[in-house]
């Protein structure tokens, strides 16, 4: 499939009234950035640079888009699409670098034309991935080093669910429950049962969960995991260790008070000598919740809902704005919603101990201020004449979420409401070229 | 591309736990439904069932499919996957019905094997689809029947923004932005102009909106939508109605205050003699500011985020469980999350006036309990024998959702948080056969 057409119609009306009064091939630099963090973060984590270049690719309209385009098309612009291709080049912050408000995330550079059309896909992908990335890292600072699986693909559509389960990855939760996320994307897959399937151990005689977990065990191995609150817990648990024996890999608990329960359970499960069996909780956890349980024997979280909806902020709201054409810095200038014109990139300052301490945004043809901190440029390339020429791997872009989290002060990893933890400078143009 | 592998894991585990087992044959219902409306809402929207329907043929395992799962399944279970091909019956809510909390909103019977990997699919599908139309219906009947466009594809994940542009319209949106949902489901694609076309129109003597919207309307028309708030608005209307003169189709508003912005800017153009210029109005909407905006001359509302991410339940929490297994009725006992065993079915009791009073589910085996108002089996075949039995067309699904508001009890219509409108009666089995 193209994904050409997952474009607002206005890309295209945009694109024939350029093509039209001669404007199509100014030279334009478009610019994605957050206005503001959404919901009181501190932080986010950039998601979907490398969905977005390997997109890059696919944008083209083949015959069956451009049918589908001839009734408010004219046949000038109806040819430049037939041999569209992206020849410009993109540069940015690399996946899974921190962001903050007025960060030039991406920057896509171009003729109007090849550049316009790109909007909507840019957006709807960085979007997405970025607010599933920026809560899942909530999340990974609140669980301290244990285990997170994301296993919300039920609450999310279908295609999205993949895209999340890569972002929730990049931002260091261990696995998904999502098996084309392993297949497109190389994330572990991990989950084992359901209540259904002890439901299904139903017969004349009544409920069988021994039945259930004997099966489970018998195709699974003494290592999986057990789902012990269908009927009673307590039971569930003693049924779990007599059939699976004491080397029972974990038992998951879905429902109820999971603090307490968890207490109970490992007490329980000690007591059976059951004592490196795991205890994985799940049902309705979000990044408080997964903090609030730190005190307790749990050793695995699964996470739904909140990681895949962004757990209150299911966009990060960036947008894709004009910031320079021909050379000239472009603006508009609206209530509210000023850009700031200008070709830009960014530098982050930090200390000597690797704690940072400022953003500083600045135009492209300019060096950064002078800085006795620790400067680091932020902006590199990712696409060259439309090919793609950094490290898009997950592995490198899970690392940086790691030094990017290890890298914020203490306020940053605090999960209530609060401002971006470093403020961000905007550096008018200087004439002090670089 | 195979939908089959849009799975979490654990399903597959089952099945594979089951096949060795021989439980994998028996006869099962897993039945869709929502414990509770999110969020306070008063009322639901199903939709997504068209989508699942067709996602159902598609949900086959090739040998790419089959190669990524050879990990971790015997080769008994990859070959049955390797001939899967749902044979079962699905029944349930036409798309576009209302719904309330335990709604049998759609049922899957077959064999555990056939259904028990379908979970998430249809999860997926429905929650998302119906998360969107439930938030969109709420902003067409705010909107009082004016004109609502869907252009948030740039705020949500790329295919996800197409299934969202189906379920606004679904719900009474006019049309969306997005090009890929007017190709796929024919929904009506709209839009004009971004900021970016203004800029685009800067030179070496500055800014020149006028080019920019003499440009638009020689390649769209006089018919067209111009932009005027990228400078100044006042100015911008001027210039409008200078280059397209009074004929101009309309002006759109995407920023500041506005209500005042709207008033002030139908005064302009009545004056300019533009008296059937319609007036846009776009930027984070939602359905309390279509509300606000009622007493103010607006014509079309702009939505974006706010549709597509569900207007703050970005999905409808409904899950998939298995309620029966070879006629006898199951269910999960752990707090706070229990199931109501048994297939059932559902009817909707009204007054003669047309205006719903109570939801009423009932064993599907039993006919609903006798009463005196007007009652209407919400349970229609959708899929028998594998087959596709019902009429899945938007514009019925769209009418199903007009019949619905126009159902609604007055309080269903607040915007407030409040309680389902109607209750919904969970009726025991009786032994009163149908």
């Amino acid at each position: 499939m193209t994904a050409a057409l997952l474009t607002d119609k206005y890309e295209l009306t945009m694109l024939a009234a350029a093509l039209r009064d001669g404007t199509a091939q100014r030279r334009t630099t478009f610019e994605v950035f957050a206005r503001r963090l959404p919901d009181g973060r501190r932080y986010g984590v950039v998601a979907g640079t490398a969905r977005f270049v390997e997109a890059l690719a696919q944008f083209r309209f083949d015959d069956t888009a451009l049918a589908s385009l001839s009734d408010f098309l004219d046949a000038e612009t109806l040819a430049y699409l037939a041999d569209y291709q992206f020849r410009g080049d993109v540069d940015g912050y690399a996946e899974g670098e921190l962001y903050f408000p007025g960060s030039p995330v991406l920057a896509v550079h171009g003729s109007f034309a090849e550049c316009v059309v790109l909007e909507t896909l840019a957006l709807s992908i960085i979007n997405h991935d970025t607010a599933i990335a920026s809560a899942a890292a909530r999340m990974v600072s609140a669980a301290e080093g244990r285990t997170l699986i994301e296993m919300g693909s039920r609450r999310t559509h279908e295609e999205a669910a993949v895209a999340a389960a890569r972002a929730a990855y990049l931002a260091g939760f261990t696995g998904s429950s999502n098996l084309e996320a392993q297949r497109r994307h190389g994330v572990p897959a991990l989950g084992t049962s359901a209540h259904a399937f002890t439901l299904l151990h139903t017969g004349a005689q009544g409920t069988d969960e021994k039945s259930a977990f004997r099966a489970q065990v018998d195709a699974l191995g003494v290592g999986t995991t057990l789902l012990v609150d269908t009927y009673d817990i307590t039971t569930g648990v003693a049924n779990a260790v007599e059939v699976a024996g004491p080397e029972l890999g974990a038992v998951r608990i879905d429902s109820g008070d999971l603090g307490v329960l968890a207490r109970q359970v490992r007490a329980q499960l000690d007591d059976l000598g059951a004592t490196k069996t795991r205890i994985v909780v799940s049902g309705d956890l979000d990044e408080f919740s997964i903090a609030g349980l730190r005190a307790e024997p749990v050793d695995i979280y699964g996470v739904g809902t909140s990681v895949v909806t962004g757990s209150g902020a299911p966009t990060a709201n960036m947008v894709y704005k004009l910031a320079e054409v021909d050379g000239l810095p472009v603006e508009k200038r609206s209530a509210l919603k000023e850009s700031h014109g200008g070709r830009k990139k960014a530098t982050r300052l930090a200390k000597a101990s690797g704690t940072i301490v400022e953003e500083i945004v600045h135009q492209a043809g300019e060096s950064a201020p002078q800085s006795k901190l620790v400067a680091r440029g932020l902006t590199v390339p990712l696409v060259k004449e439309g090919e793609p020429v950094a490290d898009f791997g997950l592995a490198t872009a899970r690392d940086r979420v790691v030094a990017g989290l290890h890298s914020l002060p203490w306020d940053g990893l605090k999960l209530s409401r609060g401002e971006p933890v470093i403020p961000t400078r905007m550096v008018p143009a200087t004439g002090r070229h670089a």
